[in-house]
């Protein structure tokens, strides 16, 4: 049987490692969070704010926040995991040895690393030296901002070990926040990944102008294609039919506040990829994962015309109001 | 192997009939289109519009409207039907003698037939005493004004038999309009019925004030939802993560034009079921079949906590603001 952990840990102070310390601290656990910074510390303990990410929205008396790993990490029986993905390995070799030996590590990011293609969970067991059951994942339809506010929301916990997924998300539960578990940390991971790039389409026809049956067909058919793509790669089919593929994908693709569907809709609008990395400040994980994304794809012989059609349209040669990958037509109707 | 038609016919001259009419004309059929009104048959002819429910756009010289039965229905290899759902088995029964007898008939509704709740396939083939290879039904995410408009979306045609859809489908397809095919027509048209109604809870949570997760949660477990009805009813779960399902739901959901959305809209900013009957001219869908569907899914032991949740906000004994059923607590972390 799965017991509520009370003392948990959080890396990383961005809006969504901070969003989630509050979910946490709202659902009874005492939290730690680790600010890099000593001053973004300071305001959070004195003042209850994190106002550089979370502007607005007062953090409960529960959350505590230190820029020393050791402090944050003593005693924590789960460890949240909520840094740059691509930071993800120097960060956990500082953190390595104070982490106790027999806490549960969540990853709360979404994205592949760099170079070795892998999945965050696989960097975590490689660098804690760590197995499955020792690691989870969290994924769903998770704006922060709106976390942050309290609307109401579905998360999945994943991990190989079911009692690993229950024991955290016994934790990540609270009157605003619900935690699903599974048992497909494959599937939960690609889904969050791909989703990226079905929002950068979605945000293309949403530049060009067109309606809602448009961009329904092509969440529809990227739902098919992530779900292809993460069969070919071992995860579940269900998986990606819920909250961590579909639910993701349609938050994302929804909110005008996500990078992807606002790099999408400069891209619709006609300006050039080099002109939306400019415009923008962060790069979407959407247009940085396309690339490894198709490489993935193609070692396994995956089919993804929706990924590809977004490639064409960033290297210049597909006109976005072209892009309708869900009309690519053959001479006999297709099944779905 | 399936032909492309070329002789289909129409009947029903309202926005999607008429808009499915400018699809097969594109798509190269010679089209004759019922109007029961002679004067809407003549704006058509020679106005080549439909005023009152398409504005402003220009139908092809290759649609044909007529009001008698005989004139438009002679010669039809396709006779697809888009008159109101509740209406379906009388002008079958003033058709019937008209429809060639080796014609394939076509369902463009969403809608279960009230007293019987039988589905739209079932009524035609009840009426016409024909078998399921001569009968098809299209559905997918398809607002008929942004069909009208040529933005591109993609449908599916099921039908019991295979090349039957395809031949429906090969008719049904140009170049902004692509149809998929299946053999699922229970879980088709299931799909069409059970989207109004988390539609509608969608809408409610838009009239609250609560953002995209709180939205794609409900999307999602609204999918699992309809998907479990579908199945204990003979559907396949493929046909719901699909165009008919996931697609038509997401179209329905986002689009403010929606009487569905509308509807729920008006109950989540605090208006009664009353109040909304009165303000809206026609009556939403899916107002209309929450008791039915709700009998369906007891009949076979379906669990569904949104339908139940839209139905207490609409005989009042649930606050908008608490319709949050994917927030349902159990003891322990379920699985999604």
């Amino acid at each position: 049987m799965p017991v509520r952990p009370t003392r948990v840990a959080v890396l990383g102070a961005g809006s969504w490692g901070t969003t989630f310390s509050k979910v946490l601290a709202d659902g009874g656990a005492s939290v730690m969070l680790w600010a890099r910074r000593p001053e973004l510390a300071h305001e959070i303990n004195t003042g209850h704010r994190n106002s550089d990410y979370l502007p607005g929205i007062n953090l409960p008396a529960a959350l505590r926040a230190d820029s020393r790993l050791g402090a944050v990490l003593e005693g924590a029986e789960l460890v949240f995991v909520a840094v740059p993905s691509q930071t993800l390995r120097a960060n956990l070799t500082a953190a390595a040895s104070s982490i106790p030996s027999d806490a549960i590590v969540v990853s709360l990011m979404k994205g592949i690393e760099q170079g070795t293609l892998k999945r965050m969970s696989e960097v975590i067991g490689e660098e804690l030296g760590i197995g499955g059951a020792q690691i989870a994942v969290a994924s769903g339809p998770n704006l922060a901002l709106e976390i942050a506010k309290q609307w109401p929301t579905a998360a999945v916990i994943a991990s190989d070990d079911l009692v690993t997924a229950q024991t955290v998300a016994l934790a990540a539960t609270n009157k605003y926040f619900r935690s699903f578990v599974n048992t497909d940390v494959i599937g939960t991971e690609i889904g969050g990944v791909l989703k990226n790039i079905v929002a950068v389409a979605i945000g293309i026809v949403d530049g060009v102008g067109y309606g809602e049956n448009t961009k329904a067909s092509i969440l529809t058919r990227g739902l098919a294609e992530m779900t292809d793509f993460a069969v070919a790669y071992g995860g579940r089919p269900e998986t990606l039919s819920g909250l961590a593929g579909l639910g993701d994908l349609i938050a994302t693709s929804e909110s005008s506040l996500s990078r992807n569907n606002t790099a999408g809709r400069l891209l619709g609008q006609g300006y050039s990829f080099g002109d939306v990395v400019a415009t923008m400040k962060q790069t979407a994980e959407g247009l940085a994962s396309i690339a490894p994304v198709l490489e993935l794809a193609a070692a396994r012989g995956v089919s993804m015309p929706i990924a590809l059609q977004v490639a064409q349209v960033l290297d210049g040669t597909l006109d976005p109001r072209d892009i309708a990958p869900h009309l690519t037509t053959d001479d006999l109707p297709q099944g779905e």
